[in-house]
């Protein structure tokens, strides 16, 4: 559910991407039309992501990129994959390219199903799940069908920018809470929550990524997670659990999703971008039977229905071949590309400067000492060779950050080295400056 | 740009089915969970289509459906893009299963422009083309962008149940426009526009299918196209078009889009649904300069980016094949069953009801005597073997309709004959009973 871009067409030139940001970071200046009187009030809302600029940049040769949380797919089984499509098309055509339904096929939503049955689900009906373009899809389906403009949605600190970027795009206000190294604090969410209902507001979704979080790689621990459910079923507010890297732990115990016990609190999302490709673009939700007439119709209302090729190509992905053994490679590169930033981070950071350990997923957060705002620090960064999405991006607040996210799921060990080490000599340069 | 399922897999039972529609005709009942109270107002507006269920039914054995609009896709070369999808993942995989860019590839954005130059837009950018999941989801982020809750858009009367959904969706208030034979009265627009500024309303869009309308058939006449779009730049209103299936044209001379003339007044809506296969859901916007900006960030906001393997599989389709020449034989299909419903019309409709003649497109409007409701009509109709969608579907009206579209794309002469000699039957049975 991050959202890179790698498509080298289209990299302008590192000055052109750097002007980009500039932009992005400012308010956008064009000429006058009378259209511009016709902009929706939440069109206003919906911003150029910084992040997204700064794929384009690390497409520059010889840069190291710590910025894209793109999977690597290289482990893939491509040819048998090409022959799996092809079938597709030459046995199944006239329905793999024929509107499908709405909700997705049948089969998928039941495969899908033991997808989930393998995090802990196992109570999941195929009725239950709609499929939809990505979960980035369902995310923005939920917040649709939910949030009125000024309704609250409660999230980590720092989340997911893709998630903040589509709640601002409903003109909800997002109020954060804060994470400690367990994760969602549960006193702090019945505080901040006693806070918002004091003040008014309508508070409609908890936003939670409780697995190796992105931006931060935290994960919520075992014992807080029934309480931060109770607590939202108390206040009657909808869990929004996204899970799209839960399969991808590679220490520590499996946790059960907040999903599992909670089959009429909680929606899930799910996706295949990091247990099988992003390019497909399939994901799903797996919604309370309460609610999946209301969040069909809407998801129906966007796109009228998933491709069916993809969903076939995945049906046959999770049918015929070892989908689990490919998570288990998945785990294994993702944990030594893991292990290689971490003792990167050991071996060149500066004095003051902390990080997180994830036990799985594709990222690592990275804190300064305080008064250090790292968005300036990217354009330094550039000019070394290296790129970084600075923390400011993952939260709802124009203050600066002292945080800055490295992804380390699509870079070889020796480059994660190589680019850390230019990042630190960045770093130690700003902190002496201090 | 219809929205017809047939996946076989999910058929109810007939019986379920037609519960189905009434269900979808009145307000549907559900126990109340606390879980209500945090709808947005919006989901209220989310509403099951009436055509939605109809698909369904539509596979009962020996049924003859003149429901779905659904493409013709036997004549594709199934064989043949089979080998290409192999191609494309075998030898570029890890481009075709990892995220793109959020407008979509430059090759595809290029070659949309060779596209839409085929219908007499030669002044198109790649730049201002954004790629979206199917060219429904570029209708909702038009909305999207554009539209505040009670705000109005235009629309043709009738005109496309999806589009009505969709805007439904935003809360905006949906205002018609009547056709005549010619399509669009470009006096009853500026009537319209008229009333409504009187009335303080803020008109946004206006939405328009100018070729082979949905539902009806009609075409917007050749005077009167810059006629409306002048009326609108007037009034500072952007106009929609919605043109699907502009090449599917087998009579008369083809007729420049709105756009064409026009780069800074339209939003046009293009689709690969109809003129090559609509299960890999790709469409696009071809955006005004000054409003691209906007409207792509709002795309990316919805769906990260469109399927990058799908765009690559409709680039090398319009890069390899002769896609010109599969056009020029979907018009031969659709010509023949066009002719074959005409006839059919002409043979067994019993007096009292008349019809359109389309010079293209998938669908024909007939007309009942006044007093009619072809909604009540429809059960019967499925008792005698043959289904139809009633006018009421294409209309935010909630007044009967003595309407209906018969969609004659997905099926053979010789049932075309029997289908529409069923309907026949029940409306010659119910015009003698009035």
């Amino acid at each position: 559910m991050t959202h890179e871009t790698l498509d080298a067409a289209e990299a302008p030139l590192p000055a052109e991407a750097i002007d980009a940001i500039e932009r992005a970071a400012t308010s956008a200046h064009r000429a006058a039309h009378p259209h511009e009187a016709l902009f929706s009030a939440r069109a206003a809302n919906i911003k150029q992501s910084a992040v997204r600029d700064v794929f384009d940049i690390s497409l520059r040769p010889g840069l190291v990129s710590l910025a894209g949380g793109s999977p690597y797919l290289q482990s893939l089984p491509l040819e048998r994959l090409a022959a799996t499509a092809a079938d597709i098309i030459a046995k199944d055509g006239l329905t793999a390219l024929q509107y499908g339904g709405g909700q997705g096929t049948e089969e998928l939503r039941a495969q899908i199903c033991e997808v989930m049955a393998a995090e802990g689900i196992l109570d999941a009906l195929p009725q239950n799940v709609v499929i939809t373009a990505g979960s980035q899809s369902a995310q923005d389906v939920a917040t649709k069908v939910f949030c009125n403009p000024g309704d609250v949605v409660l999230v980590e600190d720092p989340t997911y920018v893709g998630a903040l970027n589509t709640f601002e795009a409903y003109q909800v206000e997002v109020a954060t809470v804060e994470m400690d190294d367990d994760g969602l604090v549960p006193e702090l969410l019945e505080a901040r929550i006693a806070a918002l209902q004091t003040a008014g507001k309508n508070i409609k979704l908890l936003y939670t990524i409780p697995n190796f979080n992105n931006p931060s790689g935290i994960t919520l621990g075992a014992e807080r997670r029934q309480q931060i459910v109770d607590i939202c079923r108390k206040a009657n507010i909808i869990v929004l659990e996204d899970n799209p890297y839960g399969l991808l732990r590679y220490q520590g115990q499996p946790l059960e999703p907040l999903r599992a016990a909670n089959p009429a609190d909680v929606i899930y999302l799910g996706s295949f971008s990091k247990i099988f490709a992003p390019g497909l673009r399939i994901g799903w939700a797996l919604v309370p039977d309460h609610l999946q007439r209301r969040y069909y119709l809407a998801s129906e209302s966007v796109t009228l229905c998933p491709p069916a090729f993809n969903q076939m190509l995945v049906s046959a992905y999770l049918r015929d071949y070892d989908w689990k053994g490919q998570i288990e490679t998945y785990r294994g590169i993702y944990a030594e590309r893991c292990a290689a930033m971490l003792a990167a981070l050991e071996k060149h950071m500066p004095a003051g400067t902390a990080w997180t350990s994830p036990e799985g997923g594709f990222f690592v957060w990275v804190t300064l000492p305080e008064g250090v705002d790292t968005y300036p620090l990217l354009k330094q960064a550039i000019d070394a060779g290296v790129v970084f999405i600075p923390g400011a991006a993952f939260t709802p607040s124009d203050e600066p950050s002292n945080k800055l996210r490295l992804a380390f799921s699509a870079v070889p060990p020796e480059a994660i080295d190589e680019g850390v080490r230019r990042l630190a000599g960045v770093l130690r340069e700003n902190l002496a400056a201090l």
